[in-house]
């Protein structure tokens, strides 16, 4: 089964996994670096790399003589927003609540314990960090992916807090899987989701899930709130009723799909 | 040499053109409608198809049975923008002219005769047109795409322009190549490029060219001014200042790197 079906095909491996290891700490690589990124020959890589060259996904620097991405690779994470309708019908009500809140509001999906923005609204005020489209961030810590974890059965929530890698983040991370599965039947309760600082120093978060219509939480959305600007109170008072009537009217609009 | 060497891989060239093959106007699709789509067997698009599945860029819709894409895709498109650092010194740029106009402004770089959206920060009034990272636009009739031109020597800008497909997308869309030259050749001297409702009825738009340092435009900066909020003056006279100042303070940046 899987990779070791007769089925599978070995060249595509390699091309998808030479694609996916350019990034900011590999801007440029040499052939030699991609083969060893991504633990193939180098002559396997030189053919793999030749076909991405003579596709357009990749580019040799004049200069340097080394490989980076070309911006066609964009073409494909492109398809994946534009064919996704739960984008579509959120876009209209993120754009509203980003306008009222004018802090920076998110929508991410599921993708392994990660949480994936496939949409964003920027905060017009100064920012701590832009996390762009595609980019991603563990469920365990965020209060995204708490949101996204409070929408599902527990048991499937325990099982995808047991295969996240819990690590301290900032000095405030929990670290306890009960602790923070406790947090997320509280927010179940409540109808969003916290994190104070436990991803990213500076950031105050909530979050609520977007259910589709068979009652499945599929995604979620959540504002950032930078501590230079708002209370815990005030968070947890105004953005967190804010960000619960925003999921709820995207699930509306997705079940009316 | 390209796709008739033997360097090439067939295999490779499948696997991306699957997943290219999704789109808004073909969210899912059968095994059939993907042979269909792509022009191979529907054999050999079952085996590619195993493929993505087993890697995580398809899966199968368990109502329909029909494939789509998965948001591991994004991981793809998300490398380009996280190892583009013409993104990062643009964002602080293009987030504080957003600021300032409160309309949507972009960054766009070209991919054939067509400019790609790589950061866009969204207008917080009503807007008529979400464009998306990795969306493409053509250079011919949009004010980013001719700013880039009039960025590049003469008769690089012609070639591009005999390569464009030119089609009327709305009545006001110029169709002849010398006008569309001689709107470039004034908007080098002017500083910035406009489009009154060329590409988009309700839109009219201001693009300046970002350069590199070696003097060659790389990108382009626009703002969406729609024509519910901005007269033509308004857009010339001051939008148009705003955004060739921003591109110049990216171009900067850039040179500075």
């Amino acid at each position: 089964m899987g990779k070791d079906s007769p089925m599978f095909n070995q060249s595509v491996d390699k091309g998808l996994a030479i694609l996916a290891a350019f990034g900011a700490r590999n801007r440029q690589m040499s052939l030699a670096q991609i083969a060893e990124a991504v633990g193939i020959t180098r002559s396997s890589a030189q053919r793999i790399v030749f076909t991405l060259d003579t596709l357009g996904y990749v580019t040799k620097d004049p200069y340097t003589r080394r490989y980076e991405l070309a911006n066609k690779v964009m073409e494909i994470g492109c398809n994946y927003v534009a064919a996704n309708p739960l984008i579509e019908s959120a876009n209209p009500f993120l754009s509203a609540m980003n306008s009222t809140c004018d802090e920076t509001v998110a929508l991410t999906e599921p993708c392994g314990t990660n949480m994936v923005y496939v949409a964003s609204f920027t905060s017009r005020k100064p920012i701590v960090a832009h996390m762009a489209i595609g980019s991603r961030m563990p469920m365990y810590c965020t209060s995204a992916g708490r949101a996204y974890l409070a929408g599902l059965p527990d048991e499937e929530a325990r099982t995808l807090l047991r295969e996240s890698e819990i690590k301290p983040l900032t000095p405030a991370t929990l670290l306890d899987p009960e602790t923070i599965f406790a947090q997320i039947v509280e927010s179940r309760a409540r109808g969003f989701s916290m994190n104070f600082e436990e991803y990213m120093l500076g950031h105050m978060n909530v979050g609520a899930p977007v259910y589709n219509k068979h009652g499945r939480a599929i995604a979620a959305v959540h504002i950032v709130a930078p501590s230079s600007r708002w209370t815990r109170e005030e968070v947890t008072g105004k953005l967190g009723a804010m960000v619960r009537e925003c999921a709820g009217a995207i699930t509306n609009a997705v079940r009316a799909h």
